[in-house]
């Protein structure tokens, strides 16, 4: 089974990002023939300042691979190494109706807002489906706002199919688990466009002030508290185990903690739980040149399985050279 | 100078298609560094049949061989050949108001006949940009028609330079000269979509036929007639040098001579005029490994130049690896 999927460069991966979906990527390495590329050419609908994406680029390729992403046993690759995907990119432009475009959210919002959009915007279901199709992708895991885009790719797969022969397979879509709650410093879901995230590799001095500023309700230090509504014990859980969480709890439940000490005990326990990764993180940005090696095999061996999918629908739409022989 | 022009291969060239675009296309490549490519990614909007579309490629760089396109001079390719046409495609999808797009005639004209429009119809104005800006064009011969898609990729390649520092030539265009008149069998303009048209490399009995049945008013025999409003003359004008043309002008003005005869001597004119392409038509048609040679060079010569655009596209942007190790 190949497990796809991309991951955009727009920033710094928060503990939202995290535990909503980077980590539940991560665990389906083990299982599976994982494929996971960083988007930067869908980046490039939204930042248009070379040296930021490439940085960015860059940093999430880092950051994934310090929080456990096994280049033994998973494939990692910038998007724009693989040329191949916007061969196929044109290829399904040729056969998507453009009332389907105009169905989706991301360009539907925008419009709805009255802000202007660039083609890219629009036709970037388009380079999804790409994405998806071009290393016959058996399982997409999303986020319950991206189905859509699997259901996309399903369609046009299927209009492929239909007006040029069995070619391209039909992608699953696994929506990813969201049972563990994220609450950012102000409470609500953690989400860069709430600015209320607390990054991963924050600089810790910084990180402990944002944990410290969560939001949290009146109680006293003596008055007991519920832990089930407090978004401090809430992020405690994502850190501790069974045993550390129940006991947390039940001070919680006591009475005679302060928030004080339980924020401190969230920031103990993030900086253990990534502790590891930070320091692969360090000795990852420290060394480039096997940085880069990591992103070059990702990109070869991507467009190795590409190529083939490519030539597949070049040769069934009458592209190319690949079949010139017949 | 670098010329670019791009052919669809959507059907076999008639003689309109010759003296409008193609005859003044070769000739160019006597003095400027030509690119000439069959646009198959183009056609692949209209055309949904594999077999057809290679079958349309292959006649139609045949045709062009034939008819002088000489690979000694000019370069000969596949655009499906150049896969750096989609990557910059893609790129500068990201920075193409949708509002431009939909200006553009083809998506215009469709909409209001109230057809339904594939994205490839509504982008494809990006992906003529992208055959134009990725060999550095300088010069882009092009119908009245299709000024307009010159002018969006000079808006483009602008755009992209003005986001992204100086990075993309602007190409001029050049008005095909359509001084000469090619009337179709029934008089109006050959073309296509007027179903009247005499296709070059057509079997010479059923050209025959088609050139006798050119229609001509109901002078008889013996009226004179005026060389000036006939399409039959018209025709025999772009075969013959200015003697011949003289002559028959003569005889048309006295009378006595009927259109059968006048007709006659269109096709024995077309027929001599195109008889060495027939023959180099016949010789390279027998001979797929030379052909695809000539394709496989033209692609390599193409690509040698894309590469190096792309190149600093993606750098300017901030993809790929080229520029990894600054």
């Amino acid at each position: 089974m190949r497990v796809l999927s991309g991951i955009q460069p727009t920033g710094r991966f928060h503990w939202g990002n995290y535990f909503g979906a980077i980590k539940q990527y991560i665990d389906l390495q083990e299982n599976e023939q994982a494929f996971y590329f960083i988007a930067d050419l869908h980046a490039l609908t939204t930042i248009r300042d070379g040296k930021r994406l490439h940085q960015n680029t860059m940093e999430a390729a880092i950051d994934l691979l310090a929080l456990g992403l096994d280049p033994q046993k998973a494939t990692l690759f910038r998007q724009s190494d693989v040329p191949e995907i916007t061969d196929l990119t044109w290829i399904l432009m040729t056969i998507t109706q453009l009332s389907l475009l105009e169905k989706c959210h991301a360009y539907k919002d925008k419009k709805e807002k009255g802000i202007a959009a660039d083609a890219g915007l629009f036709t970037y279901p388009v380079l999804m489906a790409a994405d998806i199709l071009l290393y016959d992708s058996d399982l997409v895991p999303v986020g319950q706002d991206q189905i859509q885009h699997v259901e996309v790719t399903r369609d046009l797969a299927q209009r492929f199919n239909s007006l040029f022969g069995e070619t391209l397979i039909l992608p699953e879509s696994r929506v990813l688990d969201t049972s563990a709650k994220v609450p950012g410093i102000d409470g609500e879901k953690m989400s860069k466009s709430y600015k209320n995230v607390i990054e991963i590799f924050e600089d810790p001095k910084k990180q402990r002030k944002k944990v410290m500023s969560i939001k949290t309700d009146s109680a006293t230090l003596e008055d007991p508290k519920n832990p089930d509504t407090c978004a401090v014990y809430a992020l405690y859980k994502l850190f501790a185990n069974d045993e550390q969480q129940a006991e947390l709890a039940q001070r919680y439940r006591a009475g005679g903690m302060g928030y004080g000490e339980a924020k401190q005990a969230v920031h103990d326990a993030a900086l253990e739980y990534f502790g590891p990764a930070r320091e692969r993180r360090e000795q990852l940005a420290a060394d480039t040149s096997t940085l880069n090696d990591i992103l070059a095999e990702g990109a070869h061996k991507a467009r190795e399985k590409g190529k083939q999918v490519l030539d597949r629908v070049q040769a069934a739409c009458g592209l190319g050279s690949k079949h010139l022989a017949k």
